[in-house]
């Protein structure tokens, strides 16, 4: 069983008014698909968000049931919870608490105030979604069998391990964090009973699964700090009332074959077509979510250094910065969109000419867009603060047909893959942002190529399959452990 | 020798142009000076800051002199360093960016922007200073003997137990740290090439001194991390080229008898007439320097939400604020010094009247008018983002009449001795702030005196005296172990 926040279908309404099943939003979606396509035994269970989804959930009185989603069958179950609590636990206590919490985004002098609003936020929101999401997943249980699998996925669902184990002490679990795990202090900002509550409800499982050692390590360290578990860092593991819960981690990756196949699509090369015949020299790459944690100010501020320490590029290098507006319901995330905008037009006005903006701001979802950028970016930049793994540099060298390099935060998930092939940066060092942009744009082009063929190589080794594999083979490992 | 960045005497010129030696600012001075008052043998290395002392530094060329100060006599080597230097030292390295990172008070999305300007304040000031200590210290282990005894502190001499070592490979290093020492990520907004550098330079101790325990296991996480050390966490140790550095904790104190002494004084007893004669029911106090780990609006918001959730309250209970402006130099300090001002203003507006302002907000620096409020105080909040000890609640306790009450923040160093008998907070928590607030002040009489004789009696035990003992006994027994 796979239970996530989004899931592989979203019901919508077309023209004419009639629902058809859309993919579900997200990269998790897609990493999950695979996994449940065209299998009756599995089941998914995921959030009714839109109202069409709440339709259909309540047409199913709240069951599974099967749904066909380009041309593969998934068996589904939407869980309908309460539309203030859902709000609560998704767009104040999960976004940006949680998620501010683990990318160590808190401008703590300031932020946040926790009160009421937040710690109702956690009680009548987080709370209450955990709990409906745990009915449901115990309903399956039942239908399953009591040791039935169950992979839970990201910092939705904390307490939810916790709940299920409550309701079906033979059940299988396993929960994968998708995005970074801090050290023990980040926790600090959330009360006392919440920190631990959380915490005890993730050591529900028999795996926490992430993307990096570095993730593993924090999560052992927070149990030993936050919640005075006993934990072993050679086995990583932590022992919770004589059960051992492992702690593992698995570089998620991107399904290579079906992402070839979209970047060779005719929307596709239509924007390339128009990317060429504007291109000045080269062309520097961003593809991102405007979210925070992205560093999307910095990266322009790099280039601003570099502009500046190397005039002669003016007019023959453009940034092309693809940015998905993101959480739009959420203050923060309105106010960097303006920081962002204001930004580019101070930089765009302090370089540019009537021939040229060194800045091209593409500030909406367009996939096909974003597909052209990749294949045709000479230099992509990943500089984020904190990212779980970040996806974008997989898919950007796996399409790319410049040779083009790789610039690449030190903090995130994929450095520990591709780090040795790309100009790793310090995300909040702008001066070797700036450095690293122009030596990637210098580079030989014989270098260029060796770079880029490294990492190709990395990404097509260590792919979907791979990551799904590992974590199968660990589960039945443990199962068969378990007796 | 004690080495640190502000000495035990300042010199300053009177209305008559004639130098005089005053007290050295700041609590450490304090601490210390028990230890060299009239002992030829100890030698106190510390900046030449101000002017006065420049001159006096070169009189003396650059050599140790002794000087008198409160009837006492001091051995003092003043360093002159290059204004620039001094400036980038001080002013950009240490303060904010060391300060900040160590009470986590960057907001990473927006600051810093590591670039020239901060890699300059590390080579050519930071590196620079320590540099020119080195000399100093290296200089007086000449005339002192090989094997001397170096007490270093605080976060302005990262590099110099190293330097000293290559000088004097026989001396004793010791080195105490007064600030919070955060967990290893905090560290990672430097360039990899100097926070290497900086923890490099502490593990030329051979004894790494902090205030907590926790600040204790952070270092040993760093060294394990940044540096990849082998460390010994049931030993409290690191293993660095075959030497052993011992890290341990030692809580500071105050000098309960001259603190005492202080409270008694005239021209305290003045303001506490003043208090008295303005006092409600109910007198909240808070005393700090101006600076942003010391969690300031949120004190006040949480007095808000009291007065919101407790209307009978108002009329009856002010917060006096007595709060020292502090590095307004930097610029991020100027804008907290501002928040500050307009938070008050709102507060004041939205629930005072005609005869009645809800906080009496004091910002200037008045060492008697402070004491009074000590003396005065029903409850003292005292609830900082993190603190290295905190020597506020040690103060306010020992010398208050009315036993008050200690509301007190969990990240503080002083946590470990009075948590039990204050009552905790959580410093990100506003309302649990406004809860305890209001549960100070409604606490029975009887209640309210059993914890302050409590937090008494600890103040008294864990006196200065027992802070240095505790760490000369240390330094002794690790001196006879290396022969």
């Amino acid at each position: 069983m796979l239970v996530s926040h989004r899931g592989p279908i979203e019901y919508r309404v077309d023209d004419h008014g009639r629902r058809f099943a859309a993919r579900g939003g997200g990269g998790l979606v897609t990493a999950l698909s695979g996994l449940a396509v065209n299998r009756p035994d599995v089941v998914w269970v995921a959030a009714a968000i839109g109202e069409e989804d709440v339709a259909m959930a309540r047409e199913q009185a709240g069951k599974a049931f099967t749904a066909e989603r380009d041309g593969g069958m998934f068996n589904v179950r939407l869980v309908e919870n309460d539309a203030e609590a859902h709000h609560r636990f998704y767009a104040i206590f999960a976004n940006p608490m949680l998620w501010f919490i683990q990318h160590y985004l808190w401008d703590l002098s300031n932020a946040p105030d926790v009160g009421g609003h937040e710690k109702l936020a956690f009680s009548e929101g987080y709370v209450t979604v955990n709990e409906r999401f745990a009915d449901a997943v115990a309903d399956e249980v039942v239908q399953l069998g009591d040791d039935a699998v169950v992979m839970m996925h990201d910092y939705h669902f904390y307490l939810l391990p916790q709940l299920v184990r409550q309701r079906c002490p033979g059940a299988h679990l396993h929960h994968f964090i998708h995005i970074p795990w801090p050290q023990p202090d980040a926790w600090r900002v959330l009360p006392a009973d919440i920190r631990m509550r959380l915490l005890e409800g993730a050591l529900g499982s028999d795996l926490v699964a992430f993307h990096t050692e570095r993730s593993a390590r924090n999560f052992l360290l927070s149990c030993q700090e936050l919640v005075d578990r006993e934990v072993d860092f050679r086995n990583m593991c932590v022992e919770v009332d004589g059960r051992q819960v492992a702690v593992r981690w698995y570089p998620i990756s991107i399904d290579v074959n079906e992402f070839e196949r979209l970047a060779g699509g005719d929307d596709v090369q239509l924007h390339e077509t128009f990317l060429r015949s504007r291109r000045r020299d080269q062309l520097i790459v961003r593809v991102d979510r405007t979210d925070l944690s992205k560093n999307i100010l910095r990266g322009f501020k790099a280039f601003d250094t570099m502009l500046l320490d190397h005039p002669e590029l003016r007019g023959r290098v453009t940034f092309l910065a693809h940015l998905q507006p993101s959480r739009q319901d959420v203050p923060q995330y309105v106010d960097y969109v303006d920081q962002i905008k204001r930004l580019v037009a101070d930089i765009n006005l302090k370089h540019g000419t009537t021939e040229w903006q060194p800045i091209d701001l593409q500030l909406h979802d367009d996939f096909a867009q974003a597909l052209a950028a990749y294949k045709q970016f000479d230099v992509l930049l990943v500089n984020s603060i904190y990212d779980g793994m970040n996806l974008v540099a997989k898919e950007g060298v796996l399409v790319n047909e410049r040779n083009g390099v790789l610039v690449l935060s030190e903090n995130t998930g994929v450095h520990d893959e591709l780090g040795a092939f790309a100009l790793t940066v310090n995300p909040f060092d702008v001066a070797d942002q700036a450095d690293k942009l122009y030596q990637a744009l210098a580079m030989p082009s014989e270098e260029r190529r060796a770079r880029r063929e490294q990492c190709v190589a990395v990404v097509r080794e260590n792919d979907l399959d791979k990551w799904l594999d590992r974590q199968l083979a660990d589960i039945a490992a443990l199962t068969r452990g378990v007796g």
